[in-house]
């Protein structure tokens, strides 16, 4: 069944390579009408995967972000109109010359031609994937998880009608349906026809993506983030861009996990991050010598246990580690970090300047918190997923990191010499 | 032993990532110099790899291939110096704005890190890619064939010379000399220090590295290229592209294997190709419907066997194929391509136009020979392999596709709103 899933998807993006910005940005359009129009079919599927899910023990934050409601339904539908909007990089020329040779060579993007996204319970991912790879000129095949199966199926038939009206092929977005687990495996080894594989989800799904896949993988979302307090900073500002990496939406992966502190400003400065943080309601977990500093202090503070350096926390939890300076610094976020995003607090040049040029991440960070990592923020528009490896697409990518170039040469009937 | 040596690399490539362009390239005169100097000991090596494949049966071909002589690696030095000349991607910034939110943010080119490269009989590979990911800035772990054992370590012993004596880690390149081939199943799985992986060889080795690796992949060198034969052609200069895409060098990937003959010129052309390829040598392979044209004619003509359209010849054979028309070849190449090369010989712009977006490879040419995919005719400088495969990089890969890029943001204690 996948096989022909496959070929049909393959089929489906020929025709959309050609199509047209404005053949694109039409179909778009109607399927953020047909959202709001067919609203009730959506809705009415929503809720039986909500009640199964109730029925199944999943908590009431889980299942809020699982429930649609007619807002939500139509802020979906505003999310798509707002992709319309976004420039296409379908067909842009990357560079160009006419070559001592006699060629005259171009470089084009093009799009992928079939993506592949395998993600977990929230709805809106569905639409928001398909979508942005509409707009890029690229067919989809999705495999959600079994909480919004029911919901996935009904928005991707409504998709797939406004795909139709709009003249475009339907199987342009395809679901597997079918939620055996096996399907995954499968999937996986579809490199004849899949040419990108997008997992949105936890560290076990990248991990079995990357060790099961044949077709190239993107794998990311995974951040154990840092900041490095500097000797020099002053107090407020930098317990303000933490409070921020670490409160402002303490579920994501841009979110600071571990703060790393200059032994020179250590005795004064912990006191002062316990009151911060007692504020922030957040609970701090200290190595050996912050924990006597930070043990007087209002915070809640518990001993440093080791693995908890690698994982994230995702939660009002913030590692708190003392090194002796910036090398330390570094050499623990090489020692300890995802490749995703961290910081440098500090008011002395070449200290950001080795922070950026020596930590490997994705995005670096100088006085600012690790919270802008993301594609919005970014200015990108959009965000299919933050990549924290570093073929093809490292950090947010937007839209262009769902294409690809081709090569373009021309010649009077021209040979090589 | 691998796990220690993606370790040493990765420390390695700390310090490579933030070497200036001229530090890089006085290591890289220091190994041209080097090479020429100990000239002798690797011809020594050498000479013992060449008589035991000698012994082992290689043919002369191959064994031309392998063996070096003080002309070729004198070739190999000025191909070291060549690269000193290439201009350096790292450093460079992509692209960069001040953005609404209050954020500084570039794109900034960064090596990749550690690059593996699985590589098959010719010793000039081994000093090739060392160079060119030394230039980019990136730690290297070579696995090369157990034919050119001796030739490999030789040559490696003498680049990690070279670089201590410029001040540079030894471990930036380091070789993997065990022949146990189960040491290339475990190289596959280093994804902790390996950001990257090369295999440069054969359709088995890139099935291979594609199936089991757990580090991204570049894929590629295998071209089935095609050339279409429009109806509206002219015959002299349409039989010169033909000869020189076919006999130019019939052993390279990018070599075309199959001609695709527009059916409303068949009758009249398949006898002058005829003509051509028997001067030029070559064995045509015909489908049922030219057969009968071409049987008449002076060249070499077999009945084409179904498979043979979905292998590279690597020969002086052709297979040749009437289709109905444009919509047929663009069919044709979907089926039987490997998205490496297509040509399309036209006076059709229309034809010409749909051909360059239709056919989805990672070079498309009109009026030229498939032949020029290369990194050198492309201009590129250099090439580290040619990728079929859509993701970080399509068709030659130059110095660019050895590095990544880094998001650098600055704020003044910025925070997200």
């Amino acid at each position: 069944m996948l096989e022909e899933m496959g070929k049909a998807a393959k089929r489906a993006s020929y025709r959309l390579a050609v199509l047209s910005t404005a053949q694109k940005d039409r179909a778009l359009a109607m399927i953020a009408d047909f959202l709001e129009q067919e609203c009730e079919s959506i809705l009415m599927a929503n809720r039986l995967d909500v009640d199964n899910a109730r029925q199944g023990g999943m908590s009431e934050a889980l299942l809020d972000r699982l429930a649609l409601n007619e807002t939500r339904l139509a802020a979906i539908a505003s999310d798509v109109r707002q992709v319309c909007r976004l420039s296409d990089p379908v067909g842009r020329v990357i560079d160009g010359s006419v070559l001592d040779n006699g060629l005259t060579l171009e470089r084009r993007r093009v799009p992928l031609g079939v993506v592949g996204v395998i993600y977990e319970a929230r709805p809106n991912v569905t639409i928001d994937v398909a979508t942005l790879c509409l707009k890029t000129g690229n067919a989809v095949i999705l495999r959600g998880g079994k909480e919004t199966h029911h919901t996935n199926q009904a928005m991707v038939k409504v998709v797939q009608r406004a795909l139709e009206q709009a003249g475009l092929p339907g199987d342009a977005i395809q679901a597997i349906e079918n939620p055996d687990r096996a399907l995954v495996a499968e999937m996986l080894k579809l490199d004849r026809y899949i040419d990108m594989l997008i997992p949105r989800g936890g560290a076990g799904l990248h991990k079995l993506c990357r060790e099961n896949s044949t077709i190239p993988v993107i794998t990311g979302g995974i951040g154990v983030c840092h900041i490095y307090v500097d000797a020099d900073i002053h107090f407020d500002s930098a317990l303000n861009v933490i409070e921020n990496a670490k409160t402002q939406r303490p579920s994501t992966c841009n979110t600071v996990e571990t703060l790393l502190v200059s032994q020179a400003v250590a005795a004064s400065f912990l006191p002062a991050l316990s009151v911060k943080m007692q504020e922030a309601g957040v609970t701090l977990h200290a190595c050996p010598r912050c924990l006597p500093l930070l043990q007087s202090g209002p915070a809640a503070v518990l001993p440093l246990q080791g693995a908890e350096l690698d994982d994230e926390w995702l939660s009002l939890d913030l590692n708190v580690v003392m090194v002796g300076d910036l090398d330390g610094a570094i050499e623990h976020i090489r020692e300890h970090g995802t490749g995703h995003s961290d910081a440098i607090l500090t008011q002395t040049m070449a200290h950001a300047d080795r922070f950026v040029r020596e930590v490997d991440s994705a995005a670096v960070y100088v006085n600012a918190s690790t919270r802008f990592t993301d594609g919005g923020q970014f200015g990108l528009g959009a965000e299919v997923a933050v990549s924290t490896q570093k073929l093809h697409a490292r950090g947010p990518m937007g839209l262009e990191a769902l294409t690809t170039y081709k090569w373009i040469g021309r010649g009077d009937n021209l040979v090589r010499r």
